[in-house]
């Protein structure tokens, strides 16, 4: 098992990795399929009963460490498999889309952010961090379960969503003097060069969030999504 | 001087550490008092005619690594002396209060946010994480050499403002029913506990920000505060 600790072995086969209690318990209670279970002793004299799984181990707290991604193991390591894209093209929601976000803690921020604001459908340019790295999944807060996240080509996909696409450009309106429309894609940039020309394009509401104090050079990436979600969503 | 990567030394001495050129640049362009210069030859050569410090010392990349907060330190240490606290008590403006902020990249981002929306002056609980953090200094991309940042008694502070005091809470009234007043103060609590109830029993205007998913439990605190900042500084 503790090959899945490779990236790469659970791209292979479309699962991956979940950890700790508190996510465990979000897993559980999601649409994903459990393929795997393996915990403490301890753990599993709570939750043995609730596990829908196709294979349970009790595993030691040394062989817990063995598996985990992180400093502290705790408790209980599960296997689950990935998601299948859904066409959200006909979608009458708000769609958040990522363009080359870097940041495993910027991602997981962005996907709790959107579950806040009732954001469904994520759609991702196929070089943005993938969503199953375990440190998008922890800081998600468990959003990962509840948000339908896919990986595109996606100034193509933005060319053809047939929506309004709002993106944050230095030459953009003010927010407040901008209308909101829904259904329509919130397109969030890479942290450091912002959104890439080729999904700029694409971009129709290009909108700026005020500079007022103008002496800071930018916002951090994940704060910004959170201002425009709220302004959008609300 | 490697002894200045104890915090102690540094609370000592009323000092605080800046790396790299970045920040070095954005040290030397701001009102706060260099002491002590680091650098390698390399950076020396293009910037020793504009410095202004008690002492600059030319030093090896092996030795500028024993000095480092870092893993890849970068081409320039600095000490720097801490601002005198101000009282913003009869400030014009907004105001950003933290209460228990314990997270250096949480802070970090809240500055960066707070100087993006022109907030100067920030006060913090008493045990809320240091400003002078390297992590915090680092991720607020500059902006704690362009806001004031005070820690005081928060709770009496607020008592004695005299203005409105804004702040988070689950019974609320939501963002868009409420009006905005300046000058005001905006308070930001604890990452997972929230306002404490001491500070919280001072808040006149509590707000929420609407849980329009109704799945996620949480914002993350730096999301909140901008989002919050945003509404009251536009």
């Amino acid at each position: 098992m503790a090959a899945y600790r490779l990236q790469k072995r659970c791209d292979e086969e479309a699962v991956f990795v979940v950890e700790g209690p508190k996510m465990a318990a979000e897993a559980m209670t999601s649409a994903f399929v459990i393929r795997t279970v393996c915990a403490t002793a301890e753990w599993l004299s709570v939750h043995a009963d609730s596990i829908v799984a196709s294979e349970t181990f009790e595993v030691s707290p040394m062989e817990l460490e063995r598996l985990s991604n992180f400093k502290t193991p705790n408790q209980v390591w599960m296997l689950l498999e990935r998601k299948q894209p859904k066409d959200c093209r006909n979608s009458k929601e708000l769609i958040l889309a990522l363009d080359k976000i870097q940041d495993p803690g910027n991602l997981g921020t962005m996907l709790r952010t959107a579950d806040w604001f009732g954001i469904r459908h994520v759609m991702c340019s196929s070089d943005t961090v993938s969503c199953y790295n375990p440190k998008v999944v922890q800081s998600s807060m468990g959003a990962v379960f509840r948000t339908q996240v896919d990986y595109v080509d996606l100034p193509q996909w933005l060319a053809s969503c047939g929506i309004p696409i709002y993106g944050a450009s230095l030459q953009g309106q003010p927010l407040n003097n901008t209308l909101t429309h829904t259904p329509a894609v919130l397109l969030i940039g890479n942290e450091s060069r912002g959104i890439s020309p080729e999904a700029m394009s694409q971009v129709t509401h290009p909108v700026l969030i005020p500079n007022i104090g103008g002496t800071a050079e930018s916002l951090n990436a994940a704060v910004a999504a959170g201002i425009l979600m709220h302004w959008l969503a609300s």
